[in-house]
């Protein structure tokens, strides 16, 4: 068990019931205080690539540059409401961060974010910038969750974990909704719907609205070739863990899945499709080249995955979620050096 | 006079009375039918990097990737209630003929698009993914004007002006309107305003809106130190076209300035700033790494003047227009190998 899992016991006890419908519906009050809607659309020149009706799911247009800092204004909210502790910790090497971050600082609580030595630099500014508490410590994320471990006791702060938090998932679970919305709102519904899979709480969010209000969708999660940890444990039906998740594409790079969200997971995807770094490379440039949205290695890890399954997807109504737009610059450079 | 000029003369008279604040407010409904209004953005690392509240207009999150699709959908609308002629003709690099094309479309009007031999297969493929007939004629825009006469009158085709239209300067007028409205909800009014000049039509559609609506809001243009028509001609009064406009940000690539455009930036600019290649090359790497998005050297050149002009913007809240996104690949390339 890893010390994020320690750590979860001291908390209150969760169960799957707390990621529901009408929970993210009550989520959506509170995202939308802070965030518009993001834009659900679709592009003749990538629809023409894949063979297929592809609306992009543009969580890539949040302030943040992604998709969880609608679990994290969420969580936020309750924790302020909540107000048991000194401040909110998190282990991250980006985004979850960043949405833990802004998060807190729009509720005044202070965050501390504990990334490994060597985390990217854009990162950590990034983090910085929404006035947190960065701390470097150890050589990976494994690591620095142990120091993650000795401050939440010292300091008496409250650990967030990125998926075991029923309102993170049930305020991630706003762009399902929205999705849902906008094709009904063009007189459609999705046949298939794409989603990346880091610690899970998107897919959660998505099989949770999309299980009730549009069971005809087939639901496929998304995970990278060399970092396959959900889709080794939905094909065993229990958690399992993997010695590395060597993937540039770092939104998805995780080894050890939460059971919390397995559990989710298990009982409403369709199916897990892994693909390799370099066809999220290539659908990085076919994005790039379709729709002019340079999206990070998550982000179109979806839309990669579509284009694997693009004989089956024909003509279909296919959403690609682009989970995130936060992409390094060294990393840009090395994906359009490669043409 | 160029053979746009002649064209023009064949069409209505048109006053820049008819680009109005009442205009533009019923353009946006007639835009709303089709777009959601973009978002206006503030990141604190670009904050920070200026010493001012920095807010982007994004008009590269529009479906079409950049501003003037607004006007598109706005001349087509009184196009089409019109109907005197067989179809619409256009010669354009980029971004105007996407506009034109995709709004055609919606109103299946004939879209005819004329541009230079050689022009990015990128931007010929998304004009053409909207439906529109390609024809490659001349060796530059100049040349390909020709064509574009001679196919107007042979097939009875409505030529658009990409700036000599009130239509199109009212529809592009409403991303105005959304600034000052976002800028409000936060109990907050512009003290600047960057605006790129291609042809034009983005400036005159802030002057309108902001001259009346928030007078004390200092309005700046912004060219390419090597494209500086507008410039030359707002300091001498009256139209001068250049030889040459060497710049790669081919939204802002124009030799010869509309006297309709022109009049109306006479009567509301504060100032015209030039920028240089280099300067805007920077604005898009500084804008990639403090927001994560990526835009196009017109879309950039807002933010390179901001810069520019830091030291008398200190703490103010300064708009700078994200005009579009529509980079072709092998530009990233180059953008991000400089580093």
């Amino acid at each position: 068990m890893t010390e994020a899992g320690v750590l979860l016991q001291e908390e209150v006890l969760i169960s799957t019931k707390d990621v529901s419908l009408e929970n993210i519906r009550a989520a959506r009050e509170v995202v939308y205080r802070i965030l518009k809607p993001t834009p659900t659309m679709k592009y003749p020149l990538l629809d023409a690539e894949l063979g297929a009706r592809v609306w992009l799911k543009h969580e890539n247009h949040l302030p943040t540059g992604a998709f969880k800092v609608r679990g994290g204004l969420n969580f936020m909210h309750h924790f302020a409401a909540a107000a048991t502790h000194s401040g909110v910790i998190t282990a991250t090497r980006g985004n979850h961060g960043q949405s833990v971050a802004l998060a807190a600082q729009l509720h005044s609580i202070p965050a501390t974010i504990v990334v490994p030595f060597g985390n990217n630099p854009e990162k950590n500014e990034a983090m910085k910038a929404y006035g947190a508490r960065l701390v470097e410590y150890g050589r990976d994320f494994d690591e620095a969750r142990v120091e993650v471990a000795r401050l939440a006791e010292t300091e008496n702060l409250r650990f967030i974990h990125s998926s075991n938090e029923p309102h993170l998932l049930n305020g991630v679970g706003t762009y399902a909704l929205e999705i849902i919305e906008a094709l009904a709102g063009r007189g459609e519904q999705a046949d298939a719907v794409f989603v990346p899979i880091g610690m899970g709480s998107g897919l959660c969010g998505v099989i949770t609205a999309f299980r009730v209000l549009s069971p005809q969708t087939k639901i496929y999660g998304v995970q990278a070739e060399t970092a396959p940890s959900y889709y080794l444990s939905w094909k065993a039906g229990k958690v399992i863990n993997t010695e590395t998740a060597d993937t540039f594409a770092d939104g998805v790079a995780t080894r050890a899945p939460s059971e919390f969200a397995l559990e989710i997971i298990q009982n409403g995807v369709d199916e897990i499709v892994l693909v390799s770094d370099d066809e999220i490379r290539d659908a990085i440039r076919l994005l790039w080249r379709t729709t002019h949205n340079l999206v990070e290695g998550a982000g179109a890890a979806a839309t990669a995955a579509a284009i694997k399954l693009r004989e089956r997807l024909k003509g279909q109504n296919v959403v690609s979620v682009v989970s995130g737009g936060n992409l390094d610059s060294a990393t840009v450079s090395q994906i359009f050096n490669k043409q």
